[in-house]
Parts: structure tokens; sequence; C-alpha cells
């Protein structure tokens, strides 16, 4: 990353690596029932299959795009006005918010009029927080429950389906591999796997179910109007969160906004700033305004800067003044640590490394000076009359997951997820939406035992897991020591998976870490989609492997996760264009290659006919008299 | 890798960074039966826990090393000289060998007088080639059903112990948190998943009856004395393979070499050389020369450069000639696709890639054009004649494995799954040793039904697969893809791991990448030992946990699998000397460790009893106000 050793208000911008199209590829727009919901989707297009292989029409495929304007070619990008509020029409429309007419939180008004914050303050906001009218409760759990398909849902539905029934049609008309793959796709009604049903067709109706019920949410907040709404529930596709975030030791504003664009190029659905240095709220601020995907925090690091680090000077006034402040910028989920009771605390003692989560540890911190019960619990009723009021979701953490394998699903951990169900039916009463945290370091063979744990206690409220680490041998490469956990949970339930990047317990992630961190999570919670039976997942998969076996490299590129970084390892070996047309590749050279010796076995079979076993036979003596004749050329040398 | 542009035998040398100890690490032999039995083990010393924390000792850990003499301070690394031949005593003395006058292959005997290749043939070796006296048996497998212990049945017995009950002793006699370790590692009697049982204490007689059972192998050619016996078997550590290899198009004998002393370094447990351009003998002498771990190949690719690439030319005396060649080489096992079957190769017809193999589609090329019966198949028996003569191990290749998630587990792949399952019938009844080659591509909810067909089909025999790769769509990370589905297939019950690295499909593997493969797989291949309750593979866990939760930064770096990257990464954001003796770092800065806080329950703890409900609650209060009085001070401030 770039070194920014001053924020300027003034002057800030994006890298302009984060605001181009991807390679291949185009943003398009499917409209739904109203002009206004435009559900945004990437297309990657694709070459002709080659002339020699059947001359085939291979048919654009439409994938997840959580990188928001940033990728779309039309957009004008400037980061000092933040992003157009997509959503604001639908939450106005709903007349159950009104206008504020400024911050209402202490802390909020203190920061809205400090002079020497303004060459670092956000200034391109001119529209004032809302909250709900006395009496009305905006969450989308709440409309679900009335029965009312919001915008947002149907958005949900639309972008869920990644054109799935359109692609395959096309699929059908292109030619007789197409035809296959159709076949195969269409024959998939449902993916249904430990307890999870993910319909083929995702309908408005079924997230309005889901959400109803508290297996699903979207986070909304009415005050970060720029979202592109997007659920989090076992039923839907797996989704991913990027942490970022600065130190009191490390990074400034516009690394951490740049982080955000940089997360969601590559694949975030979330994005969690984890800040805890000087200006959390301004960095917020900047954060929020230029988010197309929800943001999430922990509000207690807040807290904590504002009693100078000391934990046993924590209020709940003060805490309440932190949320009011978020709530009112536009954060759409929080992780609130309301599980860390006082009779747990102790029960870490036992353990290789005891508490290792920042807000679980500031809260035991605070339950042993005081010798009373967590304010967090205490108040939690009072913490979900604030988040009905703005639609803020409860990300219940885990403050007592384990730090080790050694730990793993031990009293304290459990204890903690147990009570985390009860705030869930608590939450649940005020129709509030609810996720719920999960570890953290878990061997493998105890991943399914803590899903199915959560599945009991928490009433199916979605699992958002930290990995799971699966051993605590591998500093540097803990993004797959967790991806490995993740894709196993990703498969066995869990809705969400907050990434890991290879700095974890060693560093702050850069830009680099956390792309390594989004790929390894891209592939876990994919891989968990394809497990899952996911009725669309395998589209992609089927294009790359065809474009792969067709030698159309640049599709091959494109097709893939990271087209950067798989079109520049092919070129270290062969840069030459010509290499990228050419029907073999580095790896083994012309003489091995050996996917063209199917294309071979293909146009023979399909002369004879594999169903006939004495067709079989002559044709393989005829084949072999031929092959031999034409002199054995079934390589198309270049 | 630096670039070498011209290898010479003359000034040959292997890069240092290759040939040093790891840090903080010294190689420690121990003494079985005789005094020529001396297994190499790892020792990582650790520093004693800070002060504050109660001044415990940590034991050092002995760790799996298949690194050899390179990482042995005391050793003089030349490899124009090779390494020095540890097993030949125990060969001689078995007394079944003859020294053959030369090469007995055609092939051997032409390169070893054509006076061009002087300037690249390894010169260092001064014995002739070994076979068994005429009517004799040297494999491992033949020893161990006629009930004999030999040297490396001892050695591997000795080795996969890593010295566990020692160490548990040790940590016995070091403090509180090292008894509650060593109770926990003691009780464990044995690790049992999916019909998986591996002892506590590994005897040789274990080691024996495993062997004769087939159910684990040793590579072990009686012409390749230099390797340290090493096993592949399910109930055993989960082994990894490196492939390294140059191709037409790229690399040269000198970065072969390298890559192998590199893969070794950090953690291969065999090498394979898939060389398949020029000079492939030359090659192969360097490298099996200077290997301490088995090497394998796939002899069907130097057969195909004989023939200039035109497989229809292939003949099963050519191939035997190969053989030949390689066995008095020291080559320990051959990859051998001696299940494509005529008849399966139509089956390929309609995959969506094909067959993906190389091995594969030259056999499937050379059965279509002459429409006979792979001579691999026909001459298995044959085959087998030979291997025993040398002890060379069977790895029965799935030349039909799946390239895309849209083939795995079709019916070409588990119809020639249940021919290898055939051919390990005849190659144990010549007491030869078996392990079998799996996918590929293959999606985690198919995974297990992979592994479980295997076992039924094949009796058992060590399964040996590549990854599988759990999605199709991330070139350039299929590293990880892959670790997924082998931490997966490894909790199953397979035996060796063969990586795969983030330029598969994409070219060559360079060092780093060679690297990254490694550690990847390492991960797999450990994740799963750990699931599997392997009774010794959790010390390595929880001694990093420890020195991590007790901020021994150099510690936890020297007891990770990458001791160089973690300590880079932490000294990305704090470089100087003091912070890695600070009691915290750089993600949460000292405000928000949440590590600290532990200590501090711990104390409390301890000091009240946790076990007492009243005594507990009365601590609680007591210490809300001794915790005040203090000044609320429970972060060491550095």
């Amino acid at each position: 990353m770039a070194a920014n050793p001053k924020f300027l208000a003034a002057t800030a911008r994006v890298d302009d690596a984060a605001i181009k199209p991807l390679p291949g590829s185009q943003k398009i727009y499917v409209e739904g029932s109203r002009p206004d919901i435009r559900v945004a989707m990437r297309e990657i297009s694709q070459a002709e299959t080659p002339a020699s292989m059947g001359a085939e029409k291979n048919p654009p495929i439409f994938v997840y795009d959580t990188s928001g304007p940033y990728t779309d070619a039309n957009a004008r990008i400037d980061i000092r006005n933040g992003l157009k509020p997509v959503r604001l029409d639908w939450i106005l429309d709903r007349k159950d918010t009104k206008e504020l007419p400024g911050p209402s939180s202490q802390f909020g008004k203190i920061r809205a009029t400090d002079a020497k914050l303004t060459e670092l303050r956000f200034a391109g906001l001119h529209r004032r927080p809302r909250r709900a009218m006395p009496g009305k409760n905006v969450s989308q759990m709440h409309y679900a429950r009335q029965g009312m398909v919001t915008p947002e849902m149907e958005y949900v539905a639309i972008r869920e389906n990644m054109r799935r029934a359109e692609y395959i049609e096309s699929l059908r008309n292109s030619g007789p591999t197409g035809k296959k793959m159709a076949a195969l796709l269409g024959r998939q009604h449902c993916g249904e796997s430990f307890g999870a049903s993910i319909p083929a067709e995702i309908t408005s109706e079924f997230v309005r179910s889901e959400v109803a019920r508290g297996r699903a949410i979207i986070p909304a907040n009415i005050n970060h109007p720029e979202t592109e709404p997007m659920i989090i529930g076992r039923n839907f596709l797996v989704k991913i969160n990027a942490n970022i975030g600065n130190s009191a030791v490390s990074s400034s504003i516009g690394e951490e906004v740049e982080k955000m664009t940089w997360s969601i190029r590559w694949g975030g659905d979330t994005v969690m700033d984890l800040s805890t240095g000087k200006n959390i709220h301004e960095t917020r601020e900047w954060i929020v305004r230029n988010s197309p995907v929800p943001i999430g925090t922990v509000p207690i690091y807040q807290a904590l800067e504002k009693v100078n680090g000391k934990a046993e000077e924590l209020t709940w006034e003060m805490y309440r003044d932190t949320l009011i402040e978020q709530c009112e910028q536009g954060v759409d989920y929080f992780t609130i640590h309301a599980g860390v009771l006082l009779r747990y605390v102790p029960l870490t003692a036992n353990r290789m490394t005891g508490i290792v989560s920042r807000g679980g540890s500031i809260l035991a911190k605070w339950c042993l000076a005081h010798h009373k019960e967590n304010f967090l619990y205490t108040h939690f009723e009072d913490i979900c009359e604030i988040m009905k009021a703005y639609d803020v979701s409860f990300s219940l953490g885990d403050g007592l997951r384990p730090g080790s394998i050694y730990d793993a699903n031990d009293e304290a951990q459990l204890g903690e997820l147990r009570t985390l169900g009860e705030l869930t039916q608590i939450a649940w009463k005020h129709d509030v939406q609810v996720m719920i945290e999960g570890p953290g370091h878990v061997p493998m063979q105890l991943i399914k035992e803590n899903m199915d744990i959560q599945l009991k206690e928490c009433s199916e409220a979605p699992f958002y897991t930290l990995g799971p680490l699966t051993t605590d041998i591998a500093p540097g490469y803990d993004h797959i020591t967790s991806a490995i956990g993740a894709a196993q949970i990703g498969w066995y339930g869990t809705a969400m998976l907050c990434y890991v990047t290879p700095k974890e317990h060693l560093g702050l992630p850069d830009k680099k870490d956390v792309k390594d961190g989004i790929m390894a999570y891209r592939i876990a919670a994919h891989a968990a989609d394809l497990a899952k039976g996911h009725p669309g997942a395998q589209i992609r998969d089927n294009a790359l492997s065809k474009a792969r076996f067709e030698f159309r490299w640049e599709d091959q590129f494109n097709l893939g996760l990271d087209p950067d970084t798989a079109r520049e390892f092919h070129d270290e070996t062969l840069p030459a264009h010509g290499a990228k047309i050419a029907h073999f590749c580095s790896m083994c050279g012309p003489h091995f290659c050996s996917m063209k010796i199917t294309q071979d076995v293909r146009d023979y079979a399909q002369q004879i006919g594999v169903t006939s076993e004495e067709a079989l036979a002559k044709g393989m003596e005829d084949k072999s008299r031929e092959f031999k004749e034409k002199g054995a050329q079934i390589y198309h040398r270049t």
C-alpha cells in the first residue's frame, strides 16, 4: 500500500486499481418490480469454442458481485461525495422514520462541531440522520413478520438467483456440450444438506419467510441507504466478511477506505471496521458513505477509547451513547459481547490461551473489576430498543471463543453459546435481526459438533464464524489453516465466514493480506456452496473447466476468482500472446498434453456411438487403422 | 530462483538458504537397537515462561524432520558427492542382493558412456547398482511377511513416535501448566477415526504388521541407500509429496536439485521427479544421490521421450528397459497407469475435461492406436518381478482421475479404481508394496464416498491423493482449493497427500510456489493428524499456543511451520527487537490486549479455587475491591 502519511478530506481519492471493471466483465443491472430496484451483477463474457473442437457458442455467465459501482465503467467515483443512496426512496416510502435535526448522541454532536477535525471530516453528506417514529419498528424482520415484502427482500431474491434460469436457457441454445450442461443444471431442483434447503429459484416470498423465521438477516441500517441489499442465512449463498481497521500503532483513514474498496472488489460481502486508534468516528463515516456492502463494528472498542482504555470505567450510559452515535452513522450490524457472563469468566482460568477476544477480555475485565454482571447482558432489552429504531442487526459476539486447539468446545465457550441462544429469543421478541458469532480455533473433528450445538441452542439464527482455524502451528498461513475449517463449517450450515489473513496473530493486514484472506475465503464459501448442492454454484466451475479443456486461456483467467494473478502466473513461464491461444501449456509442453487426447476420444465416441458394445469393438478396430494411416497426429501442434 | 543458464557438474552446489538449521532448532539423532540406527529429528528449544506468568520451564519439543543432513549444523554438504548411504550396511547384511557390473538397462549403458554428457553427469557415486539374487525378493513387505523386523522398520517406529513419551515426562517436571498438558497428552491412548487406529507408542512390530498387511509401505529401493526410512499408511502420520521436474519448455538440473532440497527443508516426505525434458536420466541421478527422502517417478514419461513423443510407438520392451534403468538408479516408487483399460477410454468421452493425467492420456492414446489392452496391464506380473528385485513400490496411477468438479466420481474414475484394486491383489501375491493414487477434482460432499470406495476396493492399500481440489474456479490459488480437500481426505484415511502449488493449471512451480504448496499441505496433513486423534500431533499446537499466550514471540515463530515468514510478517508492523519481548502486538496495541487479562483471571482463580462456588462468590467481591485499590492495572504496559 502506498504510504499516506497525512489524510486530507479535500484531496482524498481511492486507488485506481480498485475502480476499474474486472477483465472480460461488465456490470449489468437486473430490474425488479419497480424501476429503482436495479440489482447489480457481473457478466463475464466468453469466446467461442475453437473450430477444431466444435465452434460452440459459450454464453456469458453471471456472478454475484459485491464490488458496487466501483467496477461499473459508467460510474463516476469520488469518495469525497460517497455513493448514491440506492435504498433511500424505499426507506422514505415506508413513512415510518423521521429526520433528526442532527446527531442525537453526545459524542456525535461534539465531533460534528470540532473545528480541529475539519480536515479529516467527510463533507459529502447532505442529508440528516433518521430514526424510527415513536412506536415504530423499522427492522426487516419486523416487516417480514408483518407479511410485507420489502424492496430489499426483492433485491436479495434477484441477486441470489444470479440469472441462473436465463443462463441455462442460453446454454440450451449454444451447442452439444452446452445442452448437456444445461440438462444437468436444470435437473438439480434444490440444494439440500445437513438440514439446509436452497430452492432452485429464490423468490421474494422465500426471502421474507426466512427473515421472519430468524433464519436469515438482511443487515440494512436506515442510515446506510448506500447498501446494495444482501442476505445472510444458511439457505442462501455462503457469505464472507473482511475485517479492516487501524490500531493505535498503525495506519490511517485513507488506507482503511482503500482496504474497504479492495475487499469488496475481490468478494467481501460485508466489511467490519475494527479500528481502535484515533479518529474512529471520522474513519467510520468515510467507510460507511463509500460502502455498498453492510458495515459491522464492535462498539465496545470505541467506548473503551472514550475512557482512555480503562475498562473498569465503562458505563452503560456511555456505551449507549456510542451505540446511538454509530446507529446514526449507518453501521449495519454490531458485535455485542452480551454473553460474557460473570460466572463464565473463571471457566477460562484453566485454558491454554484464556480469553482471546478483545471484546470478551474488556468485558471480563469490567465484570471482575465491578463484581457485577456484564452490563450488556443486564441492558439487553434497552439495546434491542435502540437497534429496532434504526434496523441494526445483532452479531452476538463470542467473547469466550477458544484461542487454541486445546481450548476448543470447552465449557466457557459452550456456556456462552447457550446464553447467546437465550439472548436471540429476546432480540426476536423485539423483531431485531440476529446472527451469532463463532470460533476461533477448532480441530476438524469438533467442527460439526460446534455447528450442531449452535443450530440447536440458537434456534437456527445464522452462524457467523471466524475460520475456524484447524491447527495452531502455522503462523503466517492462518488464511489456510482457517479456510480448511471455514469450508467445512460453511458446508455444515454456517451462513457467513469471517476471513482470516496471513497476518493473523502477527500483525495488521495490508492490502495484499486483505486480498489473500478474501481469496481463501471466497474459495471456502464456494466449496461450501458446491457441497451444499446450491443449485447455481456449479455454473462457474463448469464454465471454467470447459474453458480450460478448450484451451481458452483468456476465458479461464477471467472466469476465475482472481484473473490478474492467474494471468500473471501463466505469463511467468509463457509470456507471449501466442501462448494464450496455444493448445498446450508450460507444465507439460506439446508432447504431453493430456487435454487434447480427449477430443480425439470424444470425436471417435460420437462417430461410433458409445452405447453399442458391438459398434464400440468394431469402431476400435477401424479407428486403430485410420489413426495410424493419418500418421497418428492427434495433437494439434502450434 | 536464481537464473542458472548452464548447469555444470564440476561446480554444482546448492543454495545456502537450504542448508542451515531452522531457527531455534538443532538436529538430534535417536539411537535404535544398533548404533547405525540413528533416527534424525528436529529439536526446537524454548525460553522460560516470563517471571510475571510463573517462570515455568518449557521443555524442547521434537518434531518430525524430513530435511535430512541439510539442516544438520555438523554435516558437510557437497551435492557433487551425494549423501551418506545410511542404509547400505542394512542392505548388505541381509545378504540377498548382488552387485551388478554396471547398469543392466540398455539406456543406462548408453548414457553412462556418452562423452557428451560428462559435464552433466553425477560423478560422485563410487558403488555399483545392486539387485536381488536370483529367486530372492528384497521388498520390505516380503521381509515383514516373513516375520522379520528390518532396521528400516525400527527406524520408522522411532521416527513416528517423535520422542512423545520423553517429552511428556519432561513436561511433568516443568510446572503447573506443563503438568496439566502432560496429563491430557498421557491420557490419550490411541487415535481412532474412520477405522484408523494409531497406537500411542508405535512399535517396530506394529510397523512390521502394517507393512505385512499391505496397509502401509516403506518405499526403500536397495539402490537408494541414502534414504532415511519413512512409512506411508493410515495408521501413521499423514505424509505429503512434492512434485518437481522440468518440462520441454522450462528449467535445468540445478534448479530441480534445488527444488528437492527446498521441498524437504519445509516438510516434503517424498519427492516425485516428473521431468519430461532433455537429460531426464542425469537429472534423476543428481536428485536421487542427494535425497534423504524417497523419490518417485512416472517411467512412462521417460519412455515417451525415447520414442520422441509418439505414444503409439511405445513398446513393452522399451518400457521394461526404462523400469530397470530407474530401478538401478534408486527410484523408490513408480507411478504406473496399469488401470487405464481400453474399455474405460470411451467412458471419458462425455466428460467435461476428459483425461487430465499425462500418463493416462499417453496410455489411452496407445490403446486407441493399437486397439489393444494397455501393455502395463497385460505385463503387470512381469513388472512385479522387476519391482521385487529392487524393492520399488507401486504407486498405481489414476490415469482417469477427474479434472473437474463436473467429472468427479464418475464411472471412468471408479471403474479404473476397481481395476487398481485387482492389481493390488496381484502385487501383494508377489509381496510388492503398493499404494493407490487418487483424484483430482472432487467437491467436499463426494470426498468421503471416494475414500470409502478406495478402502473397500483396494483392501486398505494406502491411498495417495492429489488434493482433491474442492472447486475449479480459483486458478492461482489451487494450493488452497486443494488443501481444503486434502485435509478432509487425510482425516478420512488417505495416507499421503500429493501437494498442489499455486501454479497448478498455469505454469511450472518455482521455489516460492514449491514452498507455498508444501506449507498448504503440511497444514492439511497436520489438521488431519489432529482430527484423527494422532496421540502426538497436538504437542506442537499446545506448545505454540502456550508460547503465543505468554508472548514468547521468538518461540512462537520457531515452533511454527515457517519461522522465517512468521518473523517477517511480525516485523513488518513492529520491527524493533523490543516488540518481540513486548506483551502486546500490533493488532490490538497495549490497551486492547486480550491475552493479559487471562493471566489475571488465572491468578485470581488459583487464589480462591474455582471449584468452590461459595469461595468463588466471596473471591469475586474481594478481588473487585483489591483490583480497584491497585489502580486496576492488569496490563503490564511496556
